[in-house]
Protein backbone atom coordinates (compact mmCIF):
# COMPACT_ATOMS: atom_id res chain seq x y z
CA UNK A 1 0.00 0.00 0.00
CA UNK A 2 1.46 3.43 -0.33
CA UNK A 3 -0.16 6.61 0.18
CA UNK A 4 1.17 9.68 -1.32
CA UNK A 5 -0.05 12.87 1.26
CA UNK A 6 -2.95 14.85 -0.50
CA UNK A 7 -3.66 12.80 -3.56
CA UNK A 8 -6.71 14.41 -2.83
CA UNK A 9 -8.42 18.11 -2.68
CA UNK A 10 -7.55 20.13 0.33
CA UNK A 11 -10.62 19.45 3.23
CA UNK A 12 -9.30 22.73 5.26
CA UNK A 13 -7.20 25.43 5.39
CA UNK A 14 -6.02 26.56 9.70
CA UNK A 15 -3.92 29.15 10.66
CA UNK A 16 -0.58 26.74 11.08
CA UNK A 17 -2.35 23.37 9.16
CA UNK A 18 -3.96 22.05 6.04
CA UNK A 19 -5.61 18.97 5.57
CA UNK A 20 -5.93 17.02 2.57
CA UNK A 21 -8.39 14.24 1.63
CA UNK A 22 -6.35 10.81 0.15
CA UNK A 23 -7.28 8.15 -1.51
CA UNK A 24 -8.26 6.72 1.68
CA UNK A 25 -12.16 7.34 3.01
CA UNK A 26 -10.20 6.95 6.40
CA UNK A 27 -6.90 8.67 6.01
CA UNK A 28 -6.43 12.79 5.83
CA UNK A 29 -2.87 14.17 5.19
CA UNK A 30 -1.85 17.40 7.26
CA UNK A 31 0.34 19.20 6.29
CA UNK A 32 2.30 21.49 8.99
CA UNK A 33 3.13 25.43 7.45
CA UNK A 34 5.51 27.28 8.70
CA UNK A 35 2.95 30.13 9.32
CA UNK A 36 2.40 31.57 12.95
CA UNK A 37 -0.75 33.35 14.23
CA UNK A 38 -1.06 34.59 17.94
CA UNK A 39 -4.08 36.78 19.28
CA UNK A 40 -6.84 35.77 16.84
CA UNK A 41 -4.26 35.76 13.78
CA UNK A 42 -3.84 39.57 14.53
CA UNK A 43 -0.71 38.71 14.80
CA UNK A 44 1.55 36.70 11.55
CA UNK A 45 4.86 35.97 10.81
CA UNK A 46 6.31 33.12 8.94
CA UNK A 47 8.90 31.18 11.05
CA UNK A 48 11.14 28.97 8.64
CA UNK A 49 10.94 25.38 9.89
CA UNK A 50 8.28 25.76 12.65
CA UNK A 51 6.30 23.15 10.25
CA UNK A 52 8.99 20.61 10.25
CA UNK A 53 9.36 20.79 14.51
CA UNK A 54 5.81 21.17 15.23
CA UNK A 55 4.75 18.03 12.76
CA UNK A 56 7.69 16.10 14.71
CA UNK A 57 6.92 17.06 18.00
CA UNK A 58 3.08 16.10 17.71
CA UNK A 59 4.13 12.51 16.02
CA UNK A 60 6.50 11.92 19.14
CA UNK A 61 3.69 13.11 21.38
CA UNK A 62 1.29 11.52 20.04
CA UNK A 63 3.15 8.23 20.07
CA UNK A 64 3.67 8.52 23.56
CA UNK A 65 0.53 9.18 24.19
CA UNK A 66 -0.87 5.94 21.98
CA UNK A 67 1.70 3.54 23.97
CA UNK A 68 0.26 4.58 26.76
CA UNK A 69 -3.29 4.07 26.03
CA UNK A 70 -4.41 8.08 25.24
CA UNK A 71 -6.22 7.33 21.88
CA UNK A 72 -5.20 9.86 18.86
CA UNK A 73 -6.21 10.49 15.59
CA UNK A 74 -1.92 10.22 14.66
CA UNK A 75 -1.50 7.10 12.21
CA UNK A 76 2.60 8.03 10.90
CA UNK A 77 5.05 10.50 9.36
CA UNK A 78 5.50 11.30 5.64
CA UNK A 79 7.97 13.03 4.85
CA UNK A 80 9.60 16.01 7.29
CA UNK A 81 6.32 18.23 7.34
CA UNK A 82 3.53 15.89 6.27
CA UNK A 83 1.87 13.62 9.26
CA UNK A 84 -1.24 11.48 7.95
CA UNK A 85 -4.60 10.90 10.75
CA UNK A 86 -7.87 9.28 10.71
CA UNK A 87 -10.18 12.22 9.66
CA UNK A 88 -12.78 12.73 12.46
CA UNK A 89 -15.63 14.98 13.72
CA UNK A 90 -14.18 17.78 15.56
CA UNK A 91 -15.88 18.87 18.78
CA UNK A 92 -16.56 21.94 18.64
CA UNK A 93 -14.70 23.08 22.07
CA UNK A 94 -11.28 23.96 22.57
CA UNK A 95 -10.46 22.24 25.54
CA UNK A 96 -7.61 23.99 28.08
CA UNK A 97 -6.22 22.61 30.62
CA UNK A 98 -3.74 24.82 33.17
CA UNK A 99 -1.34 23.32 35.33
CA UNK A 100 -0.06 26.76 36.34
CA UNK A 101 -1.59 30.05 36.04
CA UNK A 102 -0.60 32.07 32.55
CA UNK A 103 -2.18 33.74 29.83
CA UNK A 104 -5.66 34.63 29.42
CA UNK A 105 -6.67 33.26 33.06
CA UNK A 106 -4.34 36.00 34.29
CA UNK A 107 -6.28 38.39 32.47
CA UNK A 108 -9.37 37.33 33.62
CA UNK A 109 -9.16 35.81 37.03
CA UNK A 110 -7.13 37.52 40.27
CA UNK A 111 -4.80 35.03 39.87
CA UNK A 112 -1.08 35.94 39.62
CA UNK A 113 0.86 34.13 36.60
CA UNK A 114 2.89 31.67 37.91
CA UNK A 115 0.53 30.16 40.56
CA UNK A 116 0.19 26.61 40.83
CA UNK A 117 -3.10 25.02 40.03
CA UNK A 118 -3.75 21.72 41.63
CA UNK A 119 -6.16 20.32 41.00
CA UNK A 120 -5.35 21.26 36.96
CA UNK A 121 -8.47 23.90 35.98
CA UNK A 122 -9.72 22.73 32.58
CA UNK A 123 -11.18 25.35 30.74
CA UNK A 124 -13.45 24.92 28.05
CA UNK A 125 -14.20 27.14 25.05
CA UNK A 126 -16.38 27.55 22.04
CA UNK A 127 -14.70 27.33 18.80
CA UNK A 128 -15.00 30.51 16.81
CA UNK A 129 -13.18 32.47 15.72
CA UNK A 130 -15.69 35.25 15.01
CA UNK A 131 -16.65 35.04 18.40
CA UNK A 132 -13.09 35.20 19.36
CA UNK A 133 -13.65 31.70 21.36
CA UNK A 134 -15.61 32.72 24.42
CA UNK A 135 -15.17 30.81 27.87
CA UNK A 136 -17.87 28.18 27.99
CA UNK A 137 -19.68 27.53 31.45
CA UNK A 138 -21.45 24.45 31.85
CA UNK A 139 -24.59 25.98 31.79
CA UNK A 140 -23.89 27.82 28.44
CA UNK A 141 -22.45 24.58 27.05
CA UNK A 142 -25.84 22.35 27.60
CA UNK A 143 -27.76 25.50 26.26
CA UNK A 144 -25.45 24.90 22.44
CA UNK A 145 -26.19 20.91 22.78
CA UNK A 146 -22.79 20.70 21.41
CA UNK A 147 -22.21 17.51 23.68
CA UNK A 148 -23.72 14.85 25.23
CA UNK A 149 -23.55 14.88 29.28
CA UNK A 150 -21.67 11.24 28.57
CA UNK A 151 -19.74 13.01 26.32
CA UNK A 152 -18.62 16.06 28.39
CA UNK A 153 -17.24 13.54 31.05
CA UNK A 154 -15.50 11.70 28.44
CA UNK A 155 -13.60 14.97 26.84
CA UNK A 156 -12.75 15.84 30.59
CA UNK A 157 -11.61 12.66 31.39
CA UNK A 158 -9.82 12.19 28.46
CA UNK A 159 -7.97 16.12 28.36
CA UNK A 160 -6.76 15.07 32.33
CA UNK A 161 -5.43 11.86 30.91
CA UNK A 162 -3.52 13.73 28.15
CA UNK A 163 -2.58 15.99 31.05
CA UNK A 164 -0.99 13.45 32.93
CA UNK A 165 0.77 11.74 30.66
CA UNK A 166 2.70 14.62 29.00
CA UNK A 167 3.40 16.33 31.96
CA UNK A 168 4.99 13.43 33.62
CA UNK A 169 6.86 13.21 29.75
CA UNK A 170 7.82 16.24 30.04
CA UNK A 171 9.08 16.56 33.75
CA UNK A 172 11.91 13.80 32.47
CA UNK A 173 13.33 16.30 30.04
CA UNK A 174 12.95 19.35 32.80
CA UNK A 175 10.26 20.93 31.02
CA UNK A 176 7.17 22.04 32.79
CA UNK A 177 3.91 21.83 30.97
CA UNK A 178 2.11 24.92 32.24
CA UNK A 179 -1.18 24.74 30.35
CA UNK A 180 -2.08 23.52 26.83
CA UNK A 181 -4.74 23.30 24.55
CA UNK A 182 -6.21 19.89 22.72
CA UNK A 183 -8.67 19.65 20.37
CA UNK A 184 -10.88 16.05 20.30
CA UNK A 185 -12.84 14.80 17.71
CA UNK A 186 -14.85 11.29 17.39
CA UNK A 187 -13.41 8.97 14.48
CA UNK A 188 -15.77 7.37 12.18
CA UNK A 189 -16.82 4.48 14.80
CA UNK A 190 -17.64 6.93 17.70
CA UNK A 191 -14.51 6.94 19.39
CA UNK A 192 -13.04 10.06 21.29
CA UNK A 193 -9.34 10.88 20.37
CA UNK A 194 -6.96 13.60 20.50
CA UNK A 195 -6.85 15.18 17.52
CA UNK A 196 -5.26 18.30 15.84
CA UNK A 197 -1.43 19.24 17.20
CA UNK A 198 0.20 18.98 19.85
CA UNK A 199 3.82 21.18 19.95
CA UNK A 200 4.93 24.30 21.13
CA UNK A 201 2.21 26.23 19.26
CA UNK A 202 -0.43 24.66 21.56
CA UNK A 203 1.35 24.13 25.10
CA UNK A 204 3.10 26.51 27.13
CA UNK A 205 6.55 25.02 28.28
CA UNK A 206 9.02 26.18 30.79
CA UNK A 207 12.84 25.55 31.00
CA UNK A 208 13.06 24.09 34.24
CA UNK A 209 16.36 24.82 34.96
CA UNK A 210 16.09 28.81 34.40
CA UNK A 211 14.03 30.85 36.55
CA UNK A 212 14.06 34.49 34.70
CA UNK A 213 10.05 34.45 33.96
CA UNK A 214 11.04 35.33 30.00
CA UNK A 215 13.99 33.06 29.40
CA UNK A 216 12.07 30.18 30.56
CA UNK A 217 9.59 30.56 27.93
CA UNK A 218 10.03 27.54 25.26
CA UNK A 219 6.75 27.72 23.40
CA UNK A 220 4.62 30.38 21.43
CA UNK A 221 4.67 32.89 24.04
CA UNK A 222 7.98 33.42 22.30
CA UNK A 223 6.22 34.79 19.61
CA UNK A 224 3.42 36.44 21.23
CA UNK A 225 5.53 38.54 23.94
CA UNK A 226 8.34 38.97 20.89
CA UNK A 227 11.31 37.34 22.71
CA UNK A 228 13.06 36.14 19.62
CA UNK A 229 14.57 33.01 19.13
CA UNK A 230 10.94 31.49 18.34
CA UNK A 231 12.34 28.27 16.12
CA UNK A 232 15.48 27.84 18.47
CA UNK A 233 13.02 27.48 21.54
CA UNK A 234 11.03 24.89 19.32
CA UNK A 235 14.01 22.83 18.39
CA UNK A 236 15.34 22.69 22.16
CA UNK A 237 11.92 21.02 22.98
CA UNK A 238 12.12 18.10 19.96
CA UNK A 239 15.53 17.31 21.10
CA UNK A 240 14.53 17.01 24.75
CA UNK A 241 11.55 15.18 23.97
CA UNK A 242 13.21 12.55 21.36
CA UNK A 243 15.70 12.07 23.75
CA UNK A 244 13.57 10.20 25.88
CA UNK A 245 11.12 9.04 23.01
CA UNK A 246 11.45 6.51 20.05
CA UNK A 247 12.11 7.38 16.44
CA UNK A 248 8.60 8.66 15.33
CA UNK A 249 7.24 5.83 12.86
CA UNK A 250 6.80 6.67 9.37
CA UNK A 251 3.38 5.89 7.68
CA UNK A 252 2.82 3.08 5.59
CA UNK B 1 -37.64 55.28 66.92
CA UNK B 2 -36.64 57.83 64.62
CA UNK B 3 -33.90 56.62 61.79
CA UNK B 4 -32.65 59.30 59.72
CA UNK B 5 -30.43 58.29 56.70
CA UNK B 6 -26.94 59.10 56.10
CA UNK B 7 -26.49 59.62 60.19
CA UNK B 8 -23.53 57.40 59.73
CA UNK B 9 -20.40 58.24 57.38
CA UNK B 10 -20.23 57.14 53.54
CA UNK B 11 -19.28 53.10 53.91
CA UNK B 12 -19.42 52.69 49.42
CA UNK B 13 -20.02 54.63 46.76
CA UNK B 14 -21.05 53.07 43.31
CA UNK B 15 -22.08 53.67 40.04
CA UNK B 16 -25.68 54.58 40.73
CA UNK B 17 -25.60 54.86 44.54
CA UNK B 18 -24.07 55.69 47.60
CA UNK B 19 -24.56 53.72 50.76
CA UNK B 20 -23.96 55.26 54.17
CA UNK B 21 -23.97 53.92 57.71
CA UNK B 22 -26.76 54.87 60.42
CA UNK B 23 -26.93 55.22 64.20
CA UNK B 24 -28.23 51.17 64.21
CA UNK B 25 -25.49 49.00 63.43
CA UNK B 26 -27.89 46.42 61.36
CA UNK B 27 -29.34 48.88 59.47
CA UNK B 28 -27.46 50.74 56.39
CA UNK B 29 -29.03 53.72 54.40
CA UNK B 30 -28.71 53.85 50.64
CA UNK B 31 -29.03 56.68 48.28
CA UNK B 32 -29.93 56.29 44.45
CA UNK B 33 -28.03 58.85 42.14
CA UNK B 34 -29.40 60.00 39.20
CA UNK B 35 -25.84 58.81 37.29
CA UNK B 36 -26.25 56.43 34.56
CA UNK B 37 -23.24 54.78 33.20
CA UNK B 38 -22.68 51.83 30.68
CA UNK B 39 -20.21 49.86 29.35
CA UNK B 40 -17.91 49.41 32.58
CA UNK B 41 -18.71 52.75 33.18
CA UNK B 42 -17.10 54.78 30.09
CA UNK B 43 -20.24 55.75 28.83
CA UNK B 44 -21.52 58.38 31.57
CA UNK B 45 -24.28 60.69 32.03
CA UNK B 46 -27.00 62.54 34.62
CA UNK B 47 -30.48 61.82 34.25
CA UNK B 48 -32.78 63.79 35.88
CA UNK B 49 -35.38 61.89 38.12
CA UNK B 50 -33.44 58.19 37.55
CA UNK B 51 -32.25 58.01 40.99
CA UNK B 52 -35.98 58.51 42.24
CA UNK B 53 -37.72 56.10 39.72
CA UNK B 54 -35.36 53.30 40.41
CA UNK B 55 -35.63 53.39 44.27
CA UNK B 56 -39.28 53.09 44.16
CA UNK B 57 -39.42 50.65 41.16
CA UNK B 58 -37.04 48.54 43.37
CA UNK B 59 -39.16 49.15 46.81
CA UNK B 60 -42.14 47.88 45.15
CA UNK B 61 -40.37 45.02 43.37
CA UNK B 62 -38.39 43.92 46.99
CA UNK B 63 -41.58 44.03 49.11
CA UNK B 64 -43.18 41.85 46.03
CA UNK B 65 -40.56 39.30 46.29
CA UNK B 66 -40.45 39.58 50.03
CA UNK B 67 -44.73 38.82 50.03
CA UNK B 68 -43.66 36.04 48.19
CA UNK B 69 -41.31 34.35 50.09
CA UNK B 70 -37.84 35.67 49.16
CA UNK B 71 -35.84 37.68 51.26
CA UNK B 72 -33.96 40.94 50.61
CA UNK B 73 -32.15 43.14 52.33
CA UNK B 74 -35.50 45.67 51.79
CA UNK B 75 -37.13 47.74 54.90
CA UNK B 76 -38.52 50.35 53.69
CA UNK B 77 -38.40 53.56 52.02
CA UNK B 78 -37.38 57.22 53.35
CA UNK B 79 -37.92 59.95 50.98
CA UNK B 80 -38.53 59.56 47.23
CA UNK B 81 -34.26 58.26 47.16
CA UNK B 82 -33.29 56.65 50.01
CA UNK B 83 -33.97 53.43 50.98
CA UNK B 84 -33.01 51.57 54.33
CA UNK B 85 -31.67 48.24 54.13
CA UNK B 86 -30.08 45.16 56.10
CA UNK B 87 -26.53 45.20 55.70
CA UNK B 88 -25.28 42.15 53.71
CA UNK B 89 -21.61 40.65 52.94
CA UNK B 90 -22.23 41.45 48.95
CA UNK B 91 -21.39 37.90 47.45
CA UNK B 92 -18.39 39.11 44.72
CA UNK B 93 -20.32 37.19 42.49
CA UNK B 94 -22.90 38.67 39.78
CA UNK B 95 -25.92 36.90 39.22
CA UNK B 96 -27.61 36.96 35.57
CA UNK B 97 -30.46 35.12 34.73
CA UNK B 98 -31.72 35.21 31.25
CA UNK B 99 -35.18 34.07 29.89
CA UNK B 100 -34.79 35.72 26.18
CA UNK B 101 -30.76 36.22 24.52
CA UNK B 102 -29.55 39.67 24.92
CA UNK B 103 -26.74 41.60 25.50
CA UNK B 104 -23.56 40.32 25.76
CA UNK B 105 -24.57 36.60 25.65
CA UNK B 106 -25.50 37.24 21.53
CA UNK B 107 -22.01 38.43 21.35
CA UNK B 108 -20.63 35.57 22.84
CA UNK B 109 -22.22 32.61 21.95
CA UNK B 110 -23.69 31.60 18.68
CA UNK B 111 -27.02 32.48 19.34
CA UNK B 112 -29.87 35.47 17.77
CA UNK B 113 -31.04 38.36 19.85
CA UNK B 114 -34.67 37.43 20.95
CA UNK B 115 -34.46 33.63 21.21
CA UNK B 116 -36.27 32.09 24.10
CA UNK B 117 -33.89 30.19 26.10
CA UNK B 118 -36.30 27.88 28.39
CA UNK B 119 -35.07 26.70 30.60
CA UNK B 120 -33.86 30.29 30.99
CA UNK B 121 -30.01 30.27 31.52
CA UNK B 122 -27.74 31.02 34.85
CA UNK B 123 -24.59 33.47 33.83
CA UNK B 124 -22.10 33.82 37.20
CA UNK B 125 -19.84 36.52 36.23
CA UNK B 126 -16.90 37.38 38.78
CA UNK B 127 -17.04 41.18 40.04
CA UNK B 128 -14.48 42.92 39.34
CA UNK B 129 -14.45 46.06 37.41
CA UNK B 130 -10.65 45.83 36.57
CA UNK B 131 -11.29 42.31 35.17
CA UNK B 132 -14.21 43.23 33.65
CA UNK B 133 -16.53 41.00 34.97
CA UNK B 134 -15.79 37.99 33.62
CA UNK B 135 -17.65 34.95 32.95
CA UNK B 136 -17.15 32.50 35.74
CA UNK B 137 -17.06 28.79 34.75
CA UNK B 138 -18.16 25.85 37.34
CA UNK B 139 -14.47 25.23 37.64
CA UNK B 140 -12.81 28.52 37.49
CA UNK B 141 -15.70 29.67 41.01
CA UNK B 142 -14.53 26.73 42.64
CA UNK B 143 -10.76 27.39 42.03
CA UNK B 144 -11.43 30.96 43.54
CA UNK B 145 -13.44 29.42 46.72
CA UNK B 146 -16.17 32.49 46.33
CA UNK B 147 -18.31 29.97 47.23
CA UNK B 148 -18.78 26.08 49.52
CA UNK B 149 -20.71 23.99 46.97
CA UNK B 150 -24.19 24.30 49.70
CA UNK B 151 -23.69 28.25 49.04
CA UNK B 152 -23.78 27.84 45.06
CA UNK B 153 -26.63 26.04 45.08
CA UNK B 154 -28.63 28.49 47.45
CA UNK B 155 -27.28 31.11 45.02
CA UNK B 156 -29.08 29.09 41.94
CA UNK B 157 -32.05 28.45 43.44
CA UNK B 158 -32.52 32.07 44.80
CA UNK B 159 -32.00 33.41 41.35
CA UNK B 160 -34.28 31.23 39.48
CA UNK B 161 -37.10 31.89 42.43
CA UNK B 162 -36.28 35.73 41.44
CA UNK B 163 -36.92 34.79 38.02
CA UNK B 164 -40.20 33.36 38.42
CA UNK B 165 -41.66 35.78 40.67
CA UNK B 166 -40.58 38.83 39.04
CA UNK B 167 -41.32 37.03 35.13
CA UNK B 168 -44.69 36.45 36.63
CA UNK B 169 -45.56 40.14 37.85
CA UNK B 170 -43.95 41.84 35.07
CA UNK B 171 -46.27 39.51 32.75
CA UNK B 172 -48.95 40.85 34.42
CA UNK B 173 -48.12 44.34 33.07
CA UNK B 174 -47.31 43.36 29.50
CA UNK B 175 -43.83 43.81 30.21
CA UNK B 176 -41.35 40.77 29.02
CA UNK B 177 -38.36 40.35 32.01
CA UNK B 178 -35.82 39.44 29.17
CA UNK B 179 -32.73 39.08 31.52
CA UNK B 180 -31.75 40.58 34.94
CA UNK B 181 -28.64 40.94 37.16
CA UNK B 182 -29.07 40.60 40.96
CA UNK B 183 -26.23 40.89 44.02
CA UNK B 184 -26.92 38.18 46.54
CA UNK B 185 -25.49 38.78 49.99
CA UNK B 186 -25.14 37.34 54.06
CA UNK B 187 -27.07 39.18 56.45
CA UNK B 188 -25.12 39.06 59.57
CA UNK B 189 -26.98 36.11 61.04
CA UNK B 190 -26.01 34.46 57.36
CA UNK B 191 -29.44 34.32 55.81
CA UNK B 192 -28.65 34.50 51.87
CA UNK B 193 -30.86 37.74 50.67
CA UNK B 194 -31.60 39.51 47.49
CA UNK B 195 -29.51 43.05 47.82
CA UNK B 196 -28.42 45.92 45.49
CA UNK B 197 -31.56 47.14 43.51
CA UNK B 198 -34.17 45.72 40.83
CA UNK B 199 -34.93 48.32 38.49
CA UNK B 200 -34.62 49.16 34.22
CA UNK B 201 -31.05 49.56 35.30
CA UNK B 202 -30.63 46.07 36.36
CA UNK B 203 -33.36 44.35 33.67
CA UNK B 204 -34.50 44.26 30.31
CA UNK B 205 -37.87 44.85 30.11
CA UNK B 206 -39.86 44.69 27.34
CA UNK B 207 -43.42 46.64 26.50
CA UNK B 208 -44.95 43.20 24.91
CA UNK B 209 -47.71 45.75 23.19
CA UNK B 210 -44.74 46.35 20.63
CA UNK B 211 -43.10 45.01 18.43
CA UNK B 212 -40.37 46.80 17.15
CA UNK B 213 -37.21 45.95 18.76
CA UNK B 214 -36.26 49.65 19.66
CA UNK B 215 -39.14 51.18 20.76
CA UNK B 216 -39.97 48.03 22.65
CA UNK B 217 -37.05 48.67 25.19
CA UNK B 218 -37.88 50.25 28.39
CA UNK B 219 -34.63 49.40 30.23
CA UNK B 220 -30.92 50.73 30.36
CA UNK B 221 -30.48 49.50 26.58
CA UNK B 222 -32.15 52.82 25.39
CA UNK B 223 -29.63 54.42 27.37
CA UNK B 224 -26.44 51.79 26.31
CA UNK B 225 -27.73 52.41 22.73
CA UNK B 226 -28.62 55.94 22.75
CA UNK B 227 -32.44 55.93 21.84
CA UNK B 228 -33.78 58.02 24.28
CA UNK B 229 -36.59 58.65 26.42
CA UNK B 230 -34.56 56.74 29.23
CA UNK B 231 -36.39 58.42 32.17
CA UNK B 232 -40.13 58.16 30.28
CA UNK B 233 -39.13 54.62 29.85
CA UNK B 234 -37.92 53.59 33.23
CA UNK B 235 -41.28 56.32 34.58
CA UNK B 236 -43.74 53.51 32.36
CA UNK B 237 -42.26 51.06 34.32
CA UNK B 238 -42.89 52.40 37.46
CA UNK B 239 -46.37 53.32 36.83
CA UNK B 240 -47.34 49.43 35.55
CA UNK B 241 -45.61 47.86 38.38
CA UNK B 242 -47.34 50.09 40.89
CA UNK B 243 -50.84 49.70 39.31
CA UNK B 244 -50.34 46.05 40.38
CA UNK B 245 -48.49 46.37 43.49
CA UNK B 246 -49.17 48.03 47.17
CA UNK B 247 -47.82 51.24 48.06
CA UNK B 248 -44.65 50.62 49.18
CA UNK B 249 -43.99 51.10 53.21
CA UNK B 250 -42.00 53.92 54.86
CA UNK B 251 -38.85 53.04 57.17
CA UNK B 252 -39.42 53.87 60.85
Amino acid sequence: MTVSPATGPLLYEGKAKRVYATDQHDLVAVEYKDDATAFNALKKAQLLGKGALNCRISALLFEHLERLGVPTHYQGLQGDHWMMVRPVRVVPVEVVVRNVAAGSLCRQMPIPAGTPLDPPLLDLYYKDDALGDPLLSEARLDRLRLLTPDQLEAVRELAFRVNDTLRDLFARVELELVDFKIELGFTADGQLVVADEISPDTCRLWNRAVSDAQERILDKDRFRQDLGGVVEAYGEVLKRVQGVCPEPRVYG
